[in-house]
C-alpha cells in the first residue's frame, strides 16, 4: 500500500501538553515514512479540514517538532466547533472527507474531548459509505478528566499540578499575615459540571490545618449557612481559612453562581467571577477581611509546573495513536490504564471511540467527604500520581523558551471554498 | 563583649523569597556563636516584640533553616502594623527597648519595605537615648520594588518571572483559540501605586505581535477611548489581544477604576477585580470575547518559579545584615548595586537607613513607552536580569515541599503585657 498522509486536528479548550501529544505522533508518524507520507495539521482545528486550511508539519524542523513537548497552548490553532448530526449536517462530513480524497489523507487524529471522539467516532464510519475509508483514531486530551473509559485525561495531571501548588503557597501566604491581615481566602478554578480540578486543590492539604479547608464543588449543591458556619469554624481554630471553589458551584435552584449570561459556542454558559462572589458573602456575613484570585487560563497554560506524568501520558498517548493506525484500529482511542497506585503504573491500551463518545465521567460521590467539603483519601489516591514529577521547560532570559512553528499552509487542491 | 541575642521580624506582604532572607541571616549568625547568642524572631512580626511572643530559632535544625530558602511566605508570620511617630508614641518604642534588653537583644533586624526602614531608623536613634544601645539593620523585601537607593527589592524578581511566565503562557492558550473563542485576555497584577509589576508583564513580548500587547499602569490616566481604539485595532491585527492591568489603575479624576462602582451588563455591581471591569468594558463597547485572570496572592507566593537572581539576592542581604551589625554599622540597610546589565553582576554594599526610609521609588517615565501602552527598551534591559534563573524546591508526591517550623515560644521575662 502506497503511503497515505495524515490529518491531525487539535480540539476544544488547549492544555499545558497537547503540543506534547502532537510531539509523539508526529515523531512517531516520521519513523514510518514508508506507511505515512506527511502529517498534515489543520489550522485552527477541524475548521482548518472544511476550509482547506491545512498545515504541513514537514515544514518544521526536528528540533521544532521536539519543542512541542515542552510548549503550551495548540501549536496549531484550535477551535470550539462541534460538527452537528449526520442527518443534521451531512454536507459537514461529505465535505471533510472531500478534502481528506484530494490530499491523500488515510488517517484522522483528532485530539480532543468527548466531543471529538464523537466527531472522530462519526467520520469513521461515514468515510466508508461514502467510498473513501479513513482510519479514524481520537487522541484524549481535557483539563475536565471527564472522559469516559480512560483512567484520567492528558492535560488535567499538569492543571492538577498548577492549582494544588497554587493552592499550598498561597496558604503559606495567607498563613503567616492572618492576626492582621486577609483571614479569607478564595482561589476560583475551572470545572463546570466535574469537580476534578477543584478537588485536585485538596492535594495541598496534607495535614490538619493545611489550606485549603473547604472546596466548593459543582456536584454538592451550595448551602450558604453551612459554608459560612464552616469558615467561621476554621477562621477560629486555625485563623485563617483558604477556599477552593469551582466556577460551576449552583444553588438548589440548580443556577450557576456566577452565571454572567453569556454562551460559548457549544452553548454553554460562560462563567467565572464566583470567587468574589464568595469572598464578598464572607465579608457581608462574617467580616472577615478577604483576597480572592481566579486563575483561569492561567492553570491550563501553565507549563512550566506541568506534571511530568501528564507529559510522559500526553506524548504517550500521540505515540499510540499512529501506532493503532498502522495496525489498521479504526474507530479507537489510545486510552490511560492504571497498572498500580503505588508505585504510581500505567499503560496505553486502545478503546472503542463509540464507548467514549459524548460520555462524561462524574468524580464518584466517595471521592468527596460527607460533609461536601473536601476529598477522601481514595481521591487522594487517584489524584495524587497525576501530579507526579517535574518537567521543565528550558528557560532563555528569565522566561520559559516556547516554540512558535512556522505553519506553512499546503497548497489548496479543490475550487470550492466551504463556510463555517 | 559577651554575646549579645538578635532579633528578627518579618514585616508587610510577604514574598516568595522572604524566608530566603530569614535563612542567611540565621545560617551567618549560627557562624558568629561567639558574637551573636540566640537569633529570636517576632511571632507575627514587630507584634512579636511589642506582646513579647519571641520564637527561638536555635531550636530549628540546620536542615530546617537550610529549607526556609525553598519556603515562600512569612515562616514567623508577618504583619501589618506601623509604629507610630516617636511623639504620638514613645511607649510604643520604650516597650520595645524593654524586650530587647529583658532578652538581652543587641541586635535588631527588620525585613520589611519603606515604613519598616522607618521603624528600623527610629529605633536606632532612641535606643542610645534609652539607654540601650542596639545596632538596628534594616533588611529589604517588597514585591513592589519601590525601595530608594538599592537597584531592586529581594521578593520582586520571582513575581516579574511570574507574571511575565504567566502572560506568555496564556497569551499561546488565547492565541490558539481565538479564531472561534476568546478574542481578549485580561490578566490583573498587584501595584496599587509603582507599577513595577505591571512592567514586568511586559518582558512576555518579544517579538511583535507577543502577548501582552496593551498594560495598564496606575502611573498613566487611563484614557477609555484610547484604550478601546488599541484594543480593537490589535485583535483586527493580531487576531487576539492580551493585556496586564495594575490593580491600582485611576481614570483622569484620580479614582481606582476597581473602586468607580461600574456595573455589569444586568445592573449588578462589579464585586471589585478591576480585570473584570476592564473586560466587561471590552465586551461592552466591541463585543469581543472575553476571559480574566486575577493573580492575586498567587503572583507574590508562587515560590515555585522564583527567580534564582532573586533567591541569591534574598539570601545575600540576610548574611550582609548581619556581616554590617558584626562590624558595628547602625542605622543600614544592604541594598542591592547593580554593577553591570550584560553579563547581569550584582553586589550587596551597605546604605543609611534615613536615605530610604518613607521613600518611594517610581518608575522612570522613560520605562513606559511614549502612548503609555507599553514598556521601553530601557525597561526591559533593567527588568529582564531581575528573573534570570530558576531556583527549583523540591518536590514530595507532586508538589513543592515547603518547611513549617516548629516556631517554640521563648519563656517571658516580663510581668506586664502590651496592648497592640
Amino acid at each position: 500500500m502506497p503511503a497515505k498522509n495524515a490529518f491531525y486536528a487539535q480540539s476544544g479548550g488547549v492544555t499545558a501538553v497537547i503540543n506534547a501529544t502532537a510531539c509523539g505522533l508526529i515523531e512517531t508518524a516520521r519513523k514510518h515514512k514508508n506507511r505515512i507520507g506527511k502529517v498534515y495539521a489543520g489550522r485552527d482545528g477541524i475548521i482548518g479540514a472544511l476550509t482547506e486550511d491545512l498545515i504541513d508539519t514537514s515544514k518544521e524542523s526536528a528540533a521544532a517538532i521536539r519543542a512541542l513537548r515542552h510548549t503550551p497552548a495548540g501549536a496549531f490553532g484550535s477551535c470550539r466547533y462541534k460538527l452537528k448530526g449526520l442527518e443534521e449536517n451531512r454536507a459537514q462530513y461529505e465535505r471533510l472527507i472531500e478534502v481528506f480524497k484530494a490530499h491523500n489523507i488515510g488517517y484522522f487524529f483528532y485530539n480532543g474531548g468527548n466531543d471529538s471522539a464523537d466527531t472522530a467516532y462519526k467520520v469513521s464510519q461515514i468515510s466508508g459509505t461514502l467510498g473513501y475509508p479513513v482510519v479514524c483514531v481520537g487522541v484524549p486530551k481535557t483539563v475536565d478528566n471527564d472522559l469516559a473509559v480512560t483512567d484520567c485525561c492528558p492535560g488535567f495531571g499538569s492543571v492538577a499540578k498548577f492549582v494544588a501548588t497554587s493552592m499550598r503557597e498561597a496558604g503559606f501566604d495567607v498563613a503567616s499575615m492572618a492576626r492582621t491581615s486577609t483571614k479569607v481566602f478564595v482561589l476560583e478554578v475551572m470545572g463546570r459540571h466535574a469537580c476534578w480540578i477543584t478537588a485536585a486543590c485538596g492535594l495541598a492539604a496534607e495535614a490538619a490545618g493545611d489550606a485549603p479547608h473547604i472546596l466548593l464543588f459543582p456536584e454538592i449543591v451550595f448551602d450558604q449557612e453551612k459554608f459560612l458556619a464552616r469558615v467561621d469554624a476554621t477562621v477560629k481554630r486555625y485563623g485563617y481559612c483558604a477556599i477552593g471553589v469551582s466556577e460551576g458551584i449552583h444553588g438548589a435552584d440548580g443556577k450557576f453562581l456566577s452565571e454572567s449570561g453569556l454562551k460559548d459556542a457549544f452553548g454553554h454558559a460562560q462563567l467565572g467571577g464566583v470567587a468574589p462572589q464568595i469572598a464578598n458573602l464572607v465579608k457581608d456575613k462574617l467580616g472577615y477581611k478577604y483576597h480572592w484570585a481566579v486563575a483561569d487560563y492561567l492553570q491550563r497554560a501553565a507549563r512550566h509546573i506541568a506534571s511530568k506524568t501528564d507529559v510522559e501520558q500526553a506524548y504517550a498517548v500521540g505515540k499510540a495513536a499512529v501506532e493503532l493506525a498502522l495496525k489498521g484500529r479504526n474507530a479507537v482511542m489510545p486510552v490511560i490504564v492504571r497498572k498500580s497506585d503505588k508505585p504510581y503504573r500505567w499503560s496505553v491500551e486502545a478503546a472503542d471511540l463509540k464507548d467514549i463518545a459524548n460520555k462524561e465521567k462524574k468524580m464518584p460521590r466517595n471521592f468527596i467527604t460527607a460533609d461536601g467539603f473536601h476529598i477522601t483519601e481514595k481521591c487522594r489516591k487517584y489524584l495524587a500520581p497525576l501530579t507526579y514529577g517535574e518537567d521543565y521547560p528550558p528557560y532563555k532570559n528569565g522566561l520559559p523558551s516556547y516554540i512558535k512553528l512556522k505553519n506553512v499552509a499546503v497548497k489548496k487542491k479543490l475550487a470550492a471554498s466551504f463556510k463555517i
